[in-house]
């Protein structure tokens, strides 16, 4: 019997050192990218997610859900409403030993006038910024986190997001009373909300560049398919933070995307297979990971908190133990309304991508 | 007579020097004013304005104006793009010699989503930002552009925002055929847009602080009287403002809240007065400024165009000629949606707050 001793934590090293990313833009900044040279921490992250999506195969990954898509509420919008607010909430609670207080949050929806953020933030009493951009949100918000927080600004700052099957399904396409059949190439909103606490201090995932997305409108205008009309604005978005950091897919353990769902994520794998990129294994989209097959979900989650809540309890906690030590994560948002396609319109779309690395 | 030689320019100084502005935060931050220590120049900015506005009391400020409110375009959502892009535009055409291009937009505006936006950025092949925060959406793009320029991460950032009456209506309130009467205290949105572009190069106006707005609900849940809700956060952030800079009232040659409106800046004088600061004659709302009472608008001008257009070409062209040295800017948004609304939700409110002194 051998008497080698395994020192805890040794096995979590299985993923080489990789060389650090670098700022290969000329100054002034002509690209997307902003580097965050002063650390900046994912100190505490949580979801909140529905009935579905915890029978889904990350059910294990969710410790929030809820039985009843109206959560007790009057109606969906106040259930969305609900659901964030927990999400903030938890997230603070785990942060606050650590950090202390956040100083600001940054939030936004898919509902008209992002009311769930604002009517969350009332009941917060402290400084709120709102931003858009659709399912893009959670990588924006991030993004404008880590700037204030690497500037020196602010020490601790929330981000958050949400999205609610019933309510998007509704404002979108058709109350769900309708009864309206879905196309093969639709995706499920998913029921979920996500929050993360950002700071200089406490430790935790770095996050290290935000490359900010350029809308991109490839002349799609269906208002179910809408991994087809952003995968156009995922392979902008990781063409130039590849570009820009000097990497490409061979530098990172995953590459993650929002919710191009099934037929999008194979889209980005052919857009960027012409572009000289073979993303392989290591790309994953969230919106396939959330819900299987047998779930009658088709191409697979969409919405704003389908990468949240996936980024915040499948990646992070991967990060956490070594599984994962560089992430490339880009969610992805279609910024049409229903009045601009029935309008005739087409849908643009962004991705804004950040790059997060174990400490 | 007297040969005394009045030197060109010495006439501008009669504004006697104010003393500077404080940190008075403690370091963590807690409060909610950021400052910009490294200089943020507004280097250019300008507005497009509908008929109504220009035939208005600032007439004569604004240069670019369109005879029809559906200028030329197809829908009243086609002719609020053509006028953000030709804002936009505008603004780049006067930066450019200066600064050269901006790297980075940030904008938002009212329509659900924030189309008007999304389909200008998708033009203009540059990283876009979108941000909500209702008629409040300029002061929370100008502080979030600072932060990138102050914090060294953008040398150029650009800033733009946009409504019109015609769209806003039939999205708020009733489409302009159905010929709804007005209540007395309802404000008419105004038909304009702004953009500015800000850079650490070049000269104008220095953008000196950011105080990032709470939330505040007093319980309003009338959609036509948004004054009356968005004073309170009106007070809320020019308190912090005052306290957190070090300033008060006198301190100032110009405090201007977006577009309260009569009614609602008659509440925030009053509101103010309780806190113990009299506003007196430095206090001006933008909402006020841009009609006249024959113009049938009740009490002013509302929509995120109004505090854009009137800051750029009334507030920024007296700074430059030195009537104001130092302007306190706070515009003001409501946060609801109609359906919000017909839930029976009262309405939120937040202000950001930006000072800008004279270089």
């Amino acid at each position: 019997m051998s008497h080698t001793v395994i020192h805890k934590g040794e096995n979590c090293n299985f993923v080489p050192m990789l060389p650090p990313i670098r700022n290969v833009n000329t100054t002034p900044n002509n690209g997307q990218t902003v580097f965050f040279d002063k650390p900046v921490h994912i100190v505490a992250a949580d979801a909140v997610v529905g009935k579905k999506e915890a029978e889904g195969p990350l059910g294990n990954c969710f410790r929030r859900s809820k039985e009843d898509i109206k959560m007790g509420e009057k109606s969906f919008e106040r259930a969305e409403i609900l659901m964030l607010d927990e999400a903030i909430r938890a997230t603070f609670t785990k942060a606050r030993p650590v950090v202390g207080d956040a100083q600001l949050l940054i939030s936004g929806d898919l509902l008209n006038q992002m009311t769930t953020s604002s009517y969350v933030a009332r009941n917060l009493n402290m400084p709120y910024l709102g931003v858009y951009s659709a399912c893009s949100t959670y990588t924006e918000s991030i993004s404008l986190a880590s700037t204030f927080i690497s500037g020196g600004f602010f020490d601790t700052v929330a981000c958050a997001t949400v999205s609610h099957f019933a309510t998007a399904e509704r404002q979108f396409r058709y109350p769900l009373e309708y009864g309206c059949q879905r196309p093969p190439y639709a995706q499920w909103t998913v029921t979920a909300a996500g929050a993360c606490v950002l700071s200089s201090k406490g430790n935790g995932p770095l996050v290290k560049s935000a490359t900010l997305g350029k809308v991109m409108d490839f002349g799609q205008n269906d208002l179910s398919n809408m991994g087809a009309a952003m995968a156009p604005a995922a392979m902008s978005t990781l063409e130039a933070l590849f570009k820009e950091t000097g990497t490409d897919e061979s530098d990172f353990d995953l590459i993650i995307t929002g919710d191009l769902g099934k037929l999008g994520s194979d889209i980005l794998r052919d857009l960027m297979r012409e572009k000289g990129h073979e993303l392989g294994k290591t790309y994953k989209d969230c919106g396939c990971l959330i819900y299987s097959v047998n779930q009658n979900c088709y191409q697979g989650g969409s919405g704003a908190g389908c990468s949240a809540s996936v980024f915040n309890n499948f990646v992070l906690p991967r990060m956490l133990n070594g599984e994962y030590k560089r992430v490339a994560y880009l969610a992805t948002g279609a910024l049409m309304s229903t009045q601009s396609c029935y309008q005739g319109e087409t849908i643009p779309c962004v991705s804004h991508g950040i790059i997060i690395e174990g400490e």
